[in-house]
């Protein structure tokens, strides 16, 4: 499906699994803003992709044809690296800088623009693939100054983000987290995540504020390894932005764009750090009832989420229980939404799983953001992915809801409260699913999700359940 | 359904009906991005839409939270009119103007980018509405320069567009082409045609580049009512931007922003025109055979139409005969995608119906492009609107095979055939529709089509008819 929120958001999810750049291509001006939403979440997860736009012939565009816009203007809005070729044999040198450009640092997200007449011109030669620079080396300095701080007896958090969430860096963590009051701390929103049974457990930083200041106040010092220096998602009244006390001291060990597996490393290593650390072990929980609320669901994802899974949450106001529940799951990897663009979890999902075929890929998708990029149905039926869809349906913005009551704007009014409901019509997830070529069931109790979730870890292929969420959203999120 | 293209594109249809601008909400750049593709269409059918648009709160902004954006960056691509609010007391004022703006000409975008903290502060006041500027008049130099031309023997065309394509504007330019060779065109792509019997009929500029100028190569003068000088859709290699031959003077009556209708209505007294002309009559023509083919389809769609329907077209490569189809349909109004950014024809549908509420909407729609904002079939279900769907399916993006073909790149490989091919899965809209909320038939021969279209013009509400389509594309547009 040519739907660019999708392209868009697959290559996402590609890079996140592969950390290698995937190509998308675009069609002028409107195709390229139709992937907008997600290149916004790409960035924020800074992942490689390339894009290839395709714009007017050279000599077409002064005459404003209908299709006719600012297409770099579009790119610059996401774009690290921009490039409009030159002619038909200087397209392929822009294309290898896009490539090696992409896979700088952490990840880039590289533009080339290709006026229509360079794509059939004759004159095409290939060229050869460019080194990128890759991580940039963190200064022993630096390094220096954080074991000092590390030494120092001072109740100390390290926020790990970015690459710091791979496993072989958790793990560096977790033997420096034994030579003080340290503790390790996940961003927010993860681009990627190694977690599960046998890993390091990190605790993540709460998504509201209120509750993000209230969990950090007892810090003396924060060292950021990937991440950057939290901030409130949104703003509130009379709640501040930076979300770590006011005196607390913020350290930078790496930035996402540095080496930060290597600067752990001399890290530990400067420090004496042990050998080992604490792992965490398999959890099992039973839910609690037949009742289908989001700590029953995620139980039940826990038990039965395969060894390696890869699992994407969308769950937006669901999400917050999953990641408590799935501390102790087998190891796998957690994709989040990371820039806070709706509509990013199936497109991630069907990414990863063209990334990693042999992988199930768990994707806990919300109903209201799932409309957004509904159309991932149909690329996941024709690429067969391994994708098992948990869509919850609380027929709801559920979240808007929870927003608007946090801002203490009053009482909404019936039209307000219309505009967050999905239940005038129900969204039928089932029909939807059949008409885009996708397996579906509809279940209403933990046994039914249960049989069905677990039916669908054993079998390969796209599946979609759709869960029909029993929430009272009024209890745990008001200010 | 928040999905902003949903309701740019009916804000889009709402302003072409009612010529009332329409408000969208977006939220922060990528819910402004999701609205874009839509913008780009009502843009270039200069419909008049405000657009708010909020940000983060101002003190939030520096933090660079994961939804920060350059909103204004955004807005810049689309907007005629661009007010970042300075406080919640001055939020009236940029409101008002940004309506008043919207009202400009034959309309224009207007966006006021609000920081989260003037929604929520408490010292707003009510602003009172403003005047717009309107419509410019149009000189009586170049009215006479035109009559001049239009007196000189030559072989001329009147190529209307915008509001041109009113009812009052094409009355008086058919009787304007009395007056001698004149011949009245209409431009390929309007935001609004009022035709059909009882009204002046206007030969369409063809859609494909070489179709156009082998159209127009016949012509002296050109002269410009509301229209552009017409340019290809797209530019192909050996073939030139500007349609009209270039001997062809081309003469400006009046522009889009100008007041077309006056500047006609004083030609037509300038030159002494008839107080009559030739209306098109009422045209039934049977469907020739059972086969699902465009030419049926509209036969059947022409026949059936109820008077003051409005028709919305972005059927593609099945529109082409419906134009031809439905000149003498019942008096209707026409709606075509005006900037080619795939997916408005169900948004404007939408949008055209709350603003008529009491006319019945046929939305003519190919699947490809109707895939990309399918979300719009909830809203209709939500809101009961009286449209009828026609949806065309011919499990493929055809067009794209067509515009292939006619870069004569050579011959496409399997790959490249599969991007265009929407058979794999096949797309199921009966269920697609049924998740939605709106009711549906799948219909495989003319007489159930007329069947079901003839039951859908007699009732109200949103109803799908999903049309399986017998199409050879490989006939009629190669080069």
């Amino acid at each position: 499906m040519s739907v660019r929120g999708v392209v868009t958001g697959a290559a996402d999810g590609y890079w996140r699994m592969k950390r290698k750049p995937a190509v998308t291509l675009l069609h002028l001006g409107p195709g390229y803003a139709n992937g907008m939403a997600n290149l916004h979440n790409a960035r924020r997860a800074f992942s490689g992709i390339v894009n290839i736009v395709g714009d007017h012939a050279e000599w077409h565009l002064k005459h404003d044809a209908p299709l006719t816009s600012n297409v770099r203007a579009h790119a610059e809005l996401h774009s690290d690296f921009i490039r409009i070729s030159k002619s038909s044999r200087d397209l392929s040198a822009a294309g290898s800088q896009a490539v090696a450009f992409s896979k700088n640092g952490w990840g880039k997200i590289a533009t080339v623009i290709v006026p229509a007449n360079h794509a059939w011109e004759e004159d095409a030669v290939s060229h050869e693939s460019l080194e990128s620079d890759g991580f940039t080396q963190v200064s022993d300095k630096r390094i220096s100054e954080v074991a000092e701080c590390l030494q120092s007896g001072k109740k100390i958090a390290m926020l790990m983000g970015g690459k710091a969430l791979f496993e072989e860096s958790t793990e560096i963590a977790g033997r420096i987290s034994q030579m003080g009051d340290i503790t390790l701390l996940c961003e927010t929103f993860a681009a990627r995540f190694q977690r599960g049974e046998g890993r390091v457990s990190l605790n993540r930083v709460p998504y509201f504020a209120e509750q993000a200041i209230e969990f950090l106040k007892g810090f003396d010092c924060l060292i950021l390894v990937g991440a950057k220096n939290p901030v409130g998602f949104f703003a509130y009244p009379e709640v501040k932005s930076l979300l770590a006390p006011d005196k607390c001291e913020v350290l930078t060990l790496a930035k996402v764009d540095e080496d930060v597996n290597s600067a752990l490393d001399s890290l530990a290593k400067m420090l004496n750090a042990p050998k080992t650390c604490d792992k965490q072990s398999r959890v099992v929980k039973e839910p609690v009832g037949d009742i289908l609320n989001p700590a029953n669901i995620g139980a039940v994802i826990a038990e039965l989420l395969p060894e390696d899974a890869i699992l994407s949450d969308e769950g937006i106001t669901c999400g917050l229980e999953l990641y408590t529940q799935t501390m102790g799951a087998s190891k796998h990897d957690w994709l989040s939404i990371t820039g806070g663009s709706i509509g990013q979890g199936l497109p991630v999902s069907l990414g990863a799983s063209i990334a990693c075929p042999d992988r199930k890929v768990v994707s806990f998708q919300a109903d209201g953001s799932g409309m957004y990029t509904v159309q991932s149905l149909w690329s996941m039926a024709r690429e067969e992915v391994d994708v098992t869809i948990v869509l919850l349906n609380n027929d709801s913005y559920a979240i808007l809801n929870v927003e608007l009551a946090r801002l203490k704007a009053g009482e909404p009014t019936d039209k307000t409260r219309s505009m967050f409901d999905l239940s005038n019509p129900s969204l039928d997830w089932v029909s939807l699913a059949k008409g885009l070529g996708v397996s579906a069931v509809k279940v209403r109790t933990v046994e039914q999700f249960r049989e069905q979730f677990e039916q669908s870890m054993r079998k390969k292929g796209p599946f979609l359940i759709e869960v029909i969420v029993s929430q009272d959203m009024s209890a745990g999120f008001k200010r």
